[in-house]
């Protein structure tokens, strides 16, 4: 019931590309769904993919080129005429349709679309290509079905016969007025289950959420995880209904947004993948990198400010890798409970008490760590005042880095940076070099030394 | 059109409460969404809730006690008999029910099943409960309109008519035969196009996307979005329709899969909260923070074999946490992208492709990081000689990081074992000491201390 993309396959169309052994082929692919089409493609070399795209009609591949990973679309666009593409993009929703002309270079865009058969279809698509990517409007397709709200229940049906030729699957039916204003939705259990000639404002729900044009796309995805919505209408300012959005749409959302937030913890910027090249990956990891490096040369320029206990105190020295690590832990750890609440609306309670908690948790923390670094200081015979030290400045260093990693993302947000930012290698740096510091500098105060 | 949750409602709600405005009160909550008044719910006392919860008939409220949080639902639950329970239960679609009496206790469960009163749904709810939480099983909902493919249209909308009855939103009409099993879908369009007496056998679709019932989560997460799915059947072993999953559902596991792995990649075990209390997350935080605390006294103890270094290059251990923060990056940057490229089926080629990669890589950021500690070196004075030490230590111990950070979660993935146990503390602890043992190693060979 289900595909497997196996090897047996990919070499099966290789072979049949090989001996163009046409008719095979597409019969072969014609039973498969355009996405493990476009899995296929993937596996193939470019030449062997084209040679696949331009075998099929563009009623097939226009699906399976909307599916393809970014950097194969470009490449495979390319290689068409502006003739074909406008041919691809004549078969795809509008949402797809505008998503793929946005990749184009300006001047390929308007000689595609100037091309586009379908001029109401035109027309749909270079009204999705005004919004803003990251919005409402250039998340929703134009396809949908309404109905005016001064029909009949029969009208209605005739008129969806017409309006659902073109559509595949139908999820909600609007009710618009004669000003195309949103009204609200028509239940098909209610088309189903009323006479005829009822007019549809009688039966319709008017409970309907709906987003601005304008609304940011992540705050789409929590209305629609909200509440559960698998469709939601887009209305303009003057609250006519101009497109919906599926949840599909706003599945790659919600999925985006994990994954930036985890690079971002991971210290890597931009979007990359295992697969991009070596200059890409150095392009969005060098920069953490040299962050985390001057962070280390800072800790070099302490240390020098310390260097004289290395008379009676060396062992101060293999501590800082210890006292780094605990210092990072605990800051990454406090900064992804806070990332993740402030992005689920869950960081409720006044600062104060965060910081009361965040305090307690580490003093918890810390006592028990800084018991097993004593136990460790019996075991291997260091001097029972040192351990102590050790402990004591570990347990201060533990709570200074659980607050600059609660804290720092709070004030982040609070003047609208994104707080992931301050997770990942931006706090490991500046508690290396802050918890380093306060380490020295107490183990001074309780060693005394000179 | 969108509801906002603000001070003066909770404080309206909380005195119409006080002096107890029933009427008031039902008709402002009934004005608004059930998810809307689970958020105000979270912002009220216990007592309050509770007062709203026994107010509003269970048709409102099985929706809002769905909605909560699981502990504030929790404390609701034990705060209602098991008649009330069941009347809830009754109200709600048969994923939510069966979820929610999951969380009861075995015996109020089994009290709770005994007094449900619609037996079609308690016979449901039991199927449901037989599955493990984490397949297709304990995801899908019993909620769906099926049609037999011997039907005539006409028969079909009768019979939709029914079912639909109690169903607010029909995203798929399935075709089944007399044995129940799954044929295909019957698209609206070819139902409200095609005369009354046409048989469904010749109209419906048969291509259709579906899962077994132990079919694991997160592959039926992966299915859906793959081929852009709003709805997928479930079929049993002899596949025989028994169930559809929403995407509302998958999107939560998504979202928690992106969440468990976020949460491992800081060093957080479990699934906690910023709100959590400070137990919770003491729980999932000590255990990595242990690790890193072991993984540095086992620092302490190659520095301590090395401590000959001392008498003549001393700056070496000023240098120990840069090394270590470079290791614990380059690991956590290398981790990560495996990770999600496993995550997302997107780590192709050979192994042996990749390790050139991840040396290519970790070459050109170890040269442009080395070049920037000896141009260090020349500012504050340091031996050229030593600067060019540190710079090549420091390469080796950057490809050596990167290959652990890239082939540890590869070779766990092989073994069947989550890959994102190895980022975070795991790799940054790891990298510490093999990072700090190279580094002296390497120092030692080129400058030969004794």
């Amino acid at each position: 019931m289900q595909f497997e993309l196996t090897q047996e396959i990919v070499t099966q169309i290789i072979a049949y590309i090989n001996d163009k052994k046409d008719n095979e082929l597409s019969k072969l692919l014609t039973e498969l769904h355009y996405a493990d089409i476009a899995e296929i493609l993937e596996e193939l070399n470019f030449e062997e993919a084209l040679y696949i795209i331009k075998l099929l009609d563009s009623e097939q591949t226009a699906d399976i080129i909307a599916e393809l990973d970014e950097d194969t679309r470009e490449k495979v666009l390319e290689s068409l005429s502006s003739k074909e593409i406008a041919e691809e993009i004549d078969e795809l929703e509008t949402d797809d349709a505008a998503d793929i002309l946005n990749e184009l270079p300006e001047e390929r865009k308007e000689e595609v679309i100037a091309q586009i058969e379908d001029y109401d279809h035109a027309k749909d698509i270079l009204e999705l290509l005004k919004y803003d990517e990251d919005t409402a409007g250039g998340l929703m397709s134009k396809e949908l079905i309404a109905v005016n709200e001064n029909w009949t229940v029969m009208r209605c049906v005739r008129e969806m016969r017409e309006q659902a030729k073109e559509f595949d699957r139908v999820h909600t039916i609007y009710v618009i007025d004669d000003n195309e204003t949103l009204k609200g939705r028509l239940s098909l259990k209610s088309l189903l289950t009323t006479s005829t000639k009822t007019p549809i404002k009688e039966i319709y729900n008017p409970k309907i959420t709906s987003v601005k044009t304008n609304e940011d796309d992540e705050e789409v995805a929590k209305i629609m995880q909200k509440y559960d919505l698998v469709v939601i209408p887009v209305i303009d300012e003057l609250e006519r209904l101009v497109g919906q959005i599926t949840i599909d749409d706003v599945v790659d959302v919600i999925r985006d947004e994990a994954d930036k937030d985890y690079q971002m913890a991971a210290g890597i910027t931009q979007d990359v993948e295992a697969d991009d090249t070596v200059w890409e990956l150095t392009r969005a990891r060098l920069p953490w990198l040299i962050l985390g490096l001057l962070g280390g040369l800072g800790s070099v320029f302490i240390m020098e400010g310390f260097d004289e206990a290395l008379n009676n105190y060396k062992e101060l020295f293999f501590f800082t890798p210890l006292i780094a690590a605990m210092a990072g832990n605990v800051g990454v750890q406090s900064s992804a409970i806070i990332v993740q609440g402030l992005a689920n609306d869950n960081v409720k309670g006044s600062l104060w008490e965060r910081l009361l908690k965040e305090v307690g948790l580490s003093l918890i923390n810390g006592i028990v760590l800084g018991i097993i670094v004593v136990l460790f200081g019996i075991v291997t015979g260091l001097d029972n005042k040192f351990s102590l030290t050790i402990s004591l400045s570990m347990l201060c260093v533990i709570i200074v880095a659980a607050l600059i990693g609660t804290f720092v993302p709070i004030i982040l947000n609070k003047r609208g940076i994104d707080p992931a930012i301050a997770t990942g290698p931006f706090i490991t740096t500046s508690n290396d070099i802050f918890g380093i510091f306060l380490f020295f500098y107490i183990a001074k105060l309780i060693l005394g030394f000179h």
